[in-house]
């Protein structure tokens, strides 16, 4: 007979256990359940719980699911025809089927509530360092560009409007220093992961006094308790995560939208990896950035399940209730979507060229120097800035557009020429200070490269010491 | 060679091709897709822009793809080892790869905009249609419950807190009428999808002047002109019925909350069919409402792809963007999750029971009552009801709790029986008027059933004409 | 003494209560709010629970706050310095002190459930009808432009890159047919409001049954009875609207996105009026279009208003809970902003010009008549049109760049002078369709014209004969 | 002659100035605006930009504003009669207008851009300061319950169906804990705050150097200079506090769902305090926790108005837009909503009492202790657990409901009696635990304190730098 909690329930339909059922998305959770469940077991042997004989067959029988990453239990499941209600049962009814000891002996000192919140962690966790690494991979392919395209000078935006022309490394390093504020708060979040909630049962406790700093070490969590119902109840740890992910997203947004927009604003200028780019099936001159336009609609999918997710969570009394297993499904989706568009953001970063001279060409008659003349002329003259702005301001309005004509006119009539005001753009503060703000960014890199390569050696020893 | 759009611009990587490319998710628009180019190509032929026998070599090949339910065409993807953009590009190399006739003519006239523009349309269709005729077998499981509990009182809430008490058929008759509200806004909205976008090209029309008389037939679609930039460039159609769909969901979610709640306020009130029902796997006395529960996150859920289609539309200049993709993505999502769950709601509806003498014995000490009370009093003395509300008021101030001692109190301090009461509360007009409103909710459901219907036999008839 | 429902409850504090206080809010619906309680009273006059002197003085002083637009309550509850929980406490308390009348007779046969249901229909109906007017008007002004600018080509746009060519006309009746899909829904759901909620007690009815012809048609609601648990706990009617607001902004917010971004591409292309373009305060160059830019981060708020509701809603078991208070705010503010945006959009169109030499020196070298080349060239020469494209295709391939000098060296090698090519585009069925498609248009536009002003009429009669 | 920035490109009208002016919402932001331009002027002396006697003379009208904390100015703008652009352009206008120095030096070396995101960081961090003391009177006020009422047991849930029971300890515990991990994410994202965006001009510098070090000091902010279009066109900081204010309100909501839930469930179990209760106008039996709905509500509206700015900024290429405003707007709302609320949760937290005898009546028939019984049992007698558990469930499965004569009949069958069970439940371990993990909150409430005020002490102490 197959193990089913609901025996003595009745059966249900396939239809409805398929609605209620969390098997299909556990299969990326069913490596973590299996550790969590050998640490668990080797905990229970330590008390004396589940004897030696019985507890070290269950052992076997776990690490051989672990090795296979799940395929063994989900092979098991499809062969015998049975729609468990998630992983967590599967898992049992699999130890009872195959093992010749008595699987009976590990439903102590645990709930699914307890172990579902650590499996959780060590899913996220996993999932967040190998983030923190491809950011890296991110904010170094920046710092690249802006090393690169140092000496060009790119017109910047407000209002969508071009505003103040610069060096192009001030939009690359823009984006690596938000995306190392994002890594920081990624790597902050990690302590709520290593919060231990096994030994919580359902909510208010169990029987057994899980030994705490013996499981902790086994699973890289902390040994620290923790109140029961927070441990099972709450999802805070996800839904902090879910909304730095959309903050990622946002960012990626940004900098896929600039890229969108350049191509259109200044044809030619950009040079995308011809890899990132598609056509049109009717119209022969058309280039589409098509990687950056999914790009867009990813950053409002993560948000989309935040949201979604919050919206959950919000409606919920405290304690766990099944709805959390749809926020399980938000938090999966969402740490892949970011995994592969930072893999296509890195990849669009590094083949992306910029052509010099037809930036050059573009920004020729265009005044993005603007404010800088009225701050060049008012520090040469000991003028106060707004007289100074507002009879600029006045030349401006003389012209019937804003064109080359308007800007040689104005130019002449204080006696500047190009060259001049292109000299003065070139000689601001920041331009001499960029060198320095990247320096600081490289090391700034080097040092977020050490810290994560720490945390991977300390939870690879932890998994080493759970599997020997 | 195969044939690909990005022939020239250059190969791609499949990393990167499968970050943007549609061909999964068009699985599920495929059949939409042949009937569409079907259409097109019946067109054309008309126009004398494609030769007969070219013609009715691709209509074959095109019939095989439609009967197949689009297998034909992605199990030959599989095999030419090739990712496409999406099936659109699929499908056109596909009928160069396997007809006889030059495929390329079916290239005019057309583009990937309007034709998805027209595809989703059929889509979203056939799938409103049957969520049409689902919500028709929800309201009808409704109003059967509505008959057979007429003459169980049970509790009203307001508040989350008891506040009045009357038959049970006013809890489902008042799902059944949000539902009947719902059905007419899906309903009225099927204008939307009548709209024919074919011909308008990538933004701004084509050299072919698509015969709409002719293409609207074959398709059940408008034959009126619209804009063409409207015609490519708007998701209005998608963002209407997501927003629909959420509002359904929210509903659901209400009624699915009503159940877990009741279920926990008064223990074994409700006898839920026990196929909705699991257990805990520490604690066997549990009866969990899984299926409830699962309908209140897929609320969320739906919630949360409107929310992230809102926001990738909110984003974008006019015009097609690939961005879109995601928002097909979503809408698909969300008419599977309401289908499933009106499959659910219904048989969960169906196999309800209510226990009557456990609600009798909950309310019995409850004083539901007691604005009918008020009401009562003030009608027969002809006292101003506030008056009459204030000293009652005072009464229950005076009891120490609301209990049964304290309804007790007083009810004889009024000289009112537990009798009196009850026979006030049953004989309220409402109890009178539900026969009234139960027969017109019938009427509605029955009048509803014929225009569905009649819709049905519509969209079949264009169906056969477009195979014929 | 000053009347308060909690008055056996005992007092609160004056940070508690403003807390949960809808008094301020409560200013814009003090209106309706007087009109329902005059009908109310009416009718229980009517019914013979109010006695005739008592009901014709309370008429009196209800008509006084009605005609003071709720200033003269407010005054006073100013001057009585209590914090009431809304405007219908206050408003009782009102009638207590002022009215030599017993308002305690009003307190029957009503919930403020039922009333708020009723309010809220009469207050979004008001505002709905005025933003019917406002879309026609924008509507016309969008036909006018359309109208104005049919010779002017323009570029259309794909993925944000140019794509197509066309007139002018196609932009503008796009965004009209948009908006006239949008009137049609806002107008389909004046059935909701027009449901009458009054007699539904506060869950489950009262033991005065309304009579509801005769209220009805004071307020110009329906006379159906609907079921008492719907009437008062539902809120479809305003979740759906809140939709509907998100969609109309939706699509005003792509139009400011496309103001904004052509008047960065093209500059001096556009001549948006100058009271909505702002400058800088440093760089006097600049030229910002701030009322669109507004109009995008109004769009967000309008659907961030939206999904606060529905979260709100989703939490809930049936029956009135006092979250709903908080979607009463978010429908306010949503109406309030689209009407502020109508009438901003509309200035921005009424003020709008086209530059065409700019625009037409713009397009010069951009090939956004590829599409209709290669199909001027397949249809020329009965040419799969695949054929067609792939060699044109090529050709762009081999310019460097997509540029000026690659335009001229492809059609010259194809015979075809600039001359030409634009008389393609000119000359294709869309260009002569406009027509057709702008006469529909101003026909619908008359049509909707006449619905509203009936509907304005409609409600006009009621509140008159309520007045009287 | 007032100071206007477009006084050479036009004047507008009302209804659109209005449309898109923020000076209305400025009135939060003006002591902050003041302060930065006091920094600013400070600054440029120092440089010797601003002659010292005209710096001077404006630092006076400025500490002027600042000790009236803004209304000189704003009663300054209502006389003046005009609508300005914002706080920042009215600031200056003031200057001019009742200053005598040449109030034009102050416009150089900074943009509204690079100020804007310096001040909302000073506000932002002002409010989080305040939200982390309150944050401790809630954390404490949880404490002393989790103190007082540590020998009480009460349910604990999962499914929001009673899964568990425990002392009521455990309940006041988890929130505690929970919010205890807010402070920190809170306190964490504090860096964010400091980092120091002036000198950045619009987007890509400015010509004057501003003393980093020098201006950092006076407002408390790092000397380190960041990349110039990230500080002027980033909003990371501000969607980062929100999403942590979001969290909070998700928190404090299911606090108070957790409230209505059981005052429902268990009628006279809390006695919450009476000003936080309200009671119906119809039914005087009602007690309503308006305040804990409202809280509710509340939470929905902070998360709305999250994604609303996350959907504002998604749109957006880089650089300062106008779109910002909104979420100026939003976050001010955020803030002060949270703030309230926490004053609301506290103030019911210290009030509120739990009625012992009604809660063990309440779980007397309930077996909340079926799964220590299982694991008793499985120790006691070194069975499997799960042998136990299937005998157990074929036990209740055996009764016809789950209820008072089915939990006797099972506790009989197996030799225990009720006060058997009882001293399992009060004996497990977490009950001996609670000890320690209630040490180890009160320590991290005191070390927090600590750390809060020290930041306190670190601000006043730049804010009188600023102002001496």
């Amino acid at each position: 007979m197959t193990l089913r909690y609901r025996i003595y329930i009745g059966q249900t339909k396939d239809f409805i256990e398929s609605y209620f059922s969390s098997l299909e998305t556990d299969k990326r959770l069913v490596k973590y359940i299996t550790m969590v469940m050998m640490a668990h077991v080797k905990t229970l042997m330590n008390h004396g719980v589940i004897p030696k004989d019985h507890g070290e067959e269950i052992l076997r029988k776990l690490k051989e699911v672990f090795q296979s990453n799940g395929e063994l239990l989900y092979k098991w499941i499809e062969k015998s025809n049975t729609l468990y209600e998630d992983a967590f049962e599967a898992l049992e009814a699999y130890l009872h089927d195959v093992s010749d000891a008595d699987a009976g002996y590990v439903a102590i000192g645990r709930s699914r509530n307890d172990h579902i919140a650590a499996v959780l962690r060590l899913y996220i966790r996993d999932n967040i360092v190998n983030i923190l690494y491809k950011l890296l991979e991110v904010r170094e392919a920046l710092l690249h560009k802006a090393t690169e395209f140092r000496s060009i000078i790119i017109p910047f935006f407000t209002h969508e409007q071009i505003a103040q022309c610069g060096s192009a490394s001030i939009f690359f390093m823009s984006y690596e220093y938000t995306l190392a504020n994002l890594w920081k708060m990624l790597y902050q979040g990690l302590d709520l992961l290593k919060e231990n909630p096994l030994g919580s049962g359902a909510a208010s406790g169990s029987l057994v006094n899980i030994d705490r700093d013996f499981i902790g070490n086994l699973l890289c969590l902390d040994n620290t308790a923790i109140p029961p119902y927070y441990a099972t109840g709450s999802r805070l740890f996800v839904l902090h995560y879910l909304n730095m992910l959309s903050l990622i997203m946002l960012e990626l947004s940004r900098f896929a939208e600039d890229m969108i927009f350049l191509n259109s604003l200044i044809p030619n200028a950009l040079n995308p990896p011809v890899e990132h780019v598609a056509t049109s099936s009717i119209m022969p001159h058309k280039r589409n950035l098509v990687t950056m336009e999914i790009v867009r609609a990813n950053a409002s999918k993560v948000c989309g399940l935040s949201f979604e997710s919050q919206s959950i969570y919000k409606g919920l009394p405290y304690g766990y209730n099944l709805d959390f297993q749809e926020i399980n499904n938000a938090i999966m989706q969402s740490l892949e979507v970011v995994q592969k568009t930072l893999e296509i953001v890195k990849d669009f970063i590094n083949g992306l060229n910029i052509n010099e001279n037809v930036i050059q060409k573009y920004i020729e008659d265009k005044p993005c120097w603007s404010s800088d003349l009225v701050e060049y002329i008012a520090l040469t003259n000991g003028r106060p800035a707004r007289e100074v702005y507002l009879s600029l301001a006045r030349l401006f309005k003389e012209c019937s557009a804003i064109d080359s004509k308007c800007v040689s006119k104005l130019l002449s009539s204080l006696n500047l020429s190009h060259v001049d005001i292109w000299n003065i753009v070139k000689n601001k503060p920041i331009e001499i200070n960029i060198k320095k703000i990247l320096e600081d960014a490289w090391t700034r890199l080097e040092r977020d490269r050490n810290i994560v390569k720490s945390i991977s050696l300390f939870i690879e020893k932890c998994t080493s010491a759970l599997l020997s």
